[in-house]
């Protein structure tokens, strides 16, 4: 990738990306955190804390609000959003590499499979029957796509990605490596002494401009297909269950899983390692604290936490574990006291909580 | 797969999976939810919470219990087991394909391992010596079997499956992409100021009628095996730490993680998201609910939680996990005031808990 | 593996690995548990719980501290860490085979990488353009390495390990099947409508003496490095976030996940199903209990656990978890009550705690 960053005068990038160059126009050969920056490199404030390191970064450029313009040593590109505006530079300076069109000859690609000729298509790829992929999609070494799955355009799969049969996916899709979409999801009937697979008949269907991380696993539906809408995404090491939905935008990072059948809406931002038990809806625009399980529904945007206390010395950790086991003994013994003392839940509303 | 479903008249389903056909003989070309079944779909009720969709839908025929099978405007079929008679109808209408017996020309399979004449091996296999593979077993592209990995008959791979050398799997055994069985576990020595590998020297060894879900991993034995008996259900992206044992139908949800040496009993139900310790002992038919921990032995069938708790808004949920931090200190609060007001353990028993 | 497999008499054991022998020279086929050892096998006893076991087991000889070498009824090796002594003895009779130098002619090799002649390279690897690999390392069956990457010498992949581009990685790594290493950190900007991704641009940096588990992912940095330090351990299904920092020698279990930017120092110990928050500083020398979250930065050495509760009957675990959604309410009431009867801090703090 290196090989193909660009090197840009900051009134190039100003004309491409918009925004107010305050300052000498300078060249610009790479991007760097403020206090890594050096006299190549172009740097950003987003985060306030970092403020005072204006002051002192070596960068040849930075990337501020108009608030933050005012007493810099060094020339400055002024914007509203300096963090998407550093997204695009990146971008601009780390482009994707353009698809080398062509199947390598050690793909195995079924007669009747079409691949556009613009695809690019890599070593050791397997495409099955009636597989469509379509113009500057770019499937890397190893990935294997199940019969009958449609791929759109310009996407980017990364090594080693598996896709089974009959699945959709949109165009600008990103896969990382290793991740498995359209797996059988969980679907078992006990019958008297054994269990009995239900097979898993419906699709994994992804919209345009996902992104799906390294090892994230997306189960296809039970019936009907498990959805993941257009805008959305996925972390690492993600589990979808079957017939789960994923509102546009909605953003979940590593680690989480979300049982069969639960619809989340749009615009979420799932923390780190949650789990969501199944059947559940959770609102549009809501944010789950990383660690949290959501074992019911959300009805309302908000920000919302649970399960996750905080981290303690282990002797403390341990006796306020024993407590919590016995917590509805502790609010009993509450109320034998509060009887003896006629205390009443008027009394309590009165009372200011804790400062915390 | 589509490919292969089938067309049956409800009575040549009834001849085949038994239960009473009452009304018209239809044909029946999919299986449908009640509520998005269509003309040509059979639906079913196992849900009780579904039974006024029992009027409203539009399928062909329904598959019911007894008790709610009059009054339908469509035929039916009687059974037992409505859910049971889903997943075999299922089946029915849409049959895995049949094995097509050989070897893909871009498999490397070593000279010394054996592949039933009738197996399946897909593209780009890689075969070590000594393997041997059973009849009508498929395994699918790309997958990588290691050294004298015996594996039984009418097995399915999915593509990608990654199987260490000197493993064991029965037969009828599906395991999804990505899946890896028989890694090493996680046996270090502290060796004054560095870490030394404990060599992995034991085996997985996977029953019969096993299912594994997508990128699962199941560690092989430090000394001695890991064990997974027949009949047991693995979801997607579980951990099977070295020398753990499932026992024999216990289903595991996705996400869970069992920690080495644990034992885990027959009929057993966990969750998604569990964490287990090292070296416990499960009793048989434990049931876990998602997200739980689990750190210590289960001796009693019965359902158990634990680690979870309701999901709330930001601000309540770190005012309780403050709280939480300071339990101790509340439990010495109250102690302070029962002493105050000589309030005693009988006291206690005698209160009534809230209703919740 | 088993091929391997070797026989030595106590005396060459001692010979090579130190030690004191006690007793008749006999030859020892094998290692085992003191409980499952037979005739041709050496046992160990490293946890004191099994101490009873020395004289009821089978075994050929054991290996024991000092302390517990009197009164054994077979030959002995004393050493001060048998734990570390059985971890090379085991190494000792299952030696990893020596690398078969060369490139398996289904390999997929870009013509300007460099792959030293002492190197193994299996069945349908991809190694990409401008890829440096050294001496006596071996990457197993379908492996993908991107371009540009650094492998140093006596390196150990499993099949199926994926590489991105311009990684470095140090000598005498292991990594397990299905890793991906250098796969793109979650990077997004909202843009007003939708999410832009951030380039990923930083590199993932592997020290020497690593050992990566099964399906674990290590992102690359966003800008700047994700920095696995050498000597660390990581286990199967981890998730290491981008511009994540892990110390020297540091051991994590399964199932963790450690969110962007989070720094852990040298000597740590990370159970498993751990999920760190990112942007923390966890000191040298810390252990965390299995199943913890962290969601703020640890400054001491110690052991610390946190939102992991005991198992409990679901009743009694619904009952608690609903208290603990009132746990503000609560503190209110004994405020209530304190205040009545005029209880103080200091109350509190002469109070004993209860023993638990």
């Amino acid at each position: 990738m290196s090989k193909s960053r660009r090197v840009f005068f900051l009134s190039e990038i100003v004309a491409r990306l918009g925004g107010e160059l305050r300052g000498e126009d300078v060249e610009i050969f790479e991007i760097a955190p403020l206090d890594q920056a050096d006299r190549q490199s172009i740097a950003f404030l987003s985060n306030p804390k970092l403020r005072p390191q204006l002051q002192t970064t070596a960068a040849a450029a930075v990337i501020v609000k108009a608030a933050d313009a005012a007493g810099l040593h060094c020339p400055c590109i002024v914007t509203p959003d300096p963090y998407l505006y550093f997204a695009r530079v990146t971008a601009l300076l780390h482009p994707q590499p353009a698809p080398v069109s062509g199947i390598h000859p050690s793909a195995i690609i079924a007669e009747d499979a079409f691949v556009d000729s613009g695809a690019e298509i890599g070593p050791q790829v397997v495409i099955e029957s009636g597989v469509r992929i379509g113009a500057r999609t770019v499937i890397k070494a190893g990935c294997v796509i199940g019969a009958d799955t449609v791929i759109g355009e310009d996407c980017l799969f990364y090594p080693r990605v598996t896709v089974y049969h009959n699945t959709v996916i949109g165009n600008r899709v990103i896969i990382h490596a290793g991740a498995v979409i359209g797996s059988d999801g969980f679907g078992n009937a006990w019958a008297r002494d054994h269990w009995e697979k239900i097979p898993q008949i419906g699709r994994a269907v992804v919209g345009d401009d996902v992104e799906i991380g390294a090892n994230t696993t997306i189960d296809r539906g039970a019936l009907g297909d498990t959805v993941i809408a257009s805008g959305a995404r996925l972390d690492n090491m993600i589990q979808i269950g079957h017939n789960v939905e994923i509102g546009r935008f909605t953003a979940i990072a590593a680690c989480s899983g979300i049982a069969g059948s639960t619809k989340i809406g749009a615009g979420c931002l799932i923390g780190g390692g949650v789990g969501m038990s199944g059947h559940l809806k959770i609102a549009d625009r809501v944010t789950i604290l990383g660690g949290s399980n959501v074992p019911s529904s959300i009805d309302e945007p908000g920000v919302y936490g649970g399960s996750v206390t905080p981290i303690m010395p282990q002797g403390i950790w341990r006796r306020n574990a024993i407590h919590y086991r016995n917590l509805d003994q502790l609010v009993k013994r509450v109320k034998v006291l509060e009887k003896k003392l006629g205390a009443t839940e008027e009394d309590t509303d009165k009372e200011e909580g804790d400062k915390l």
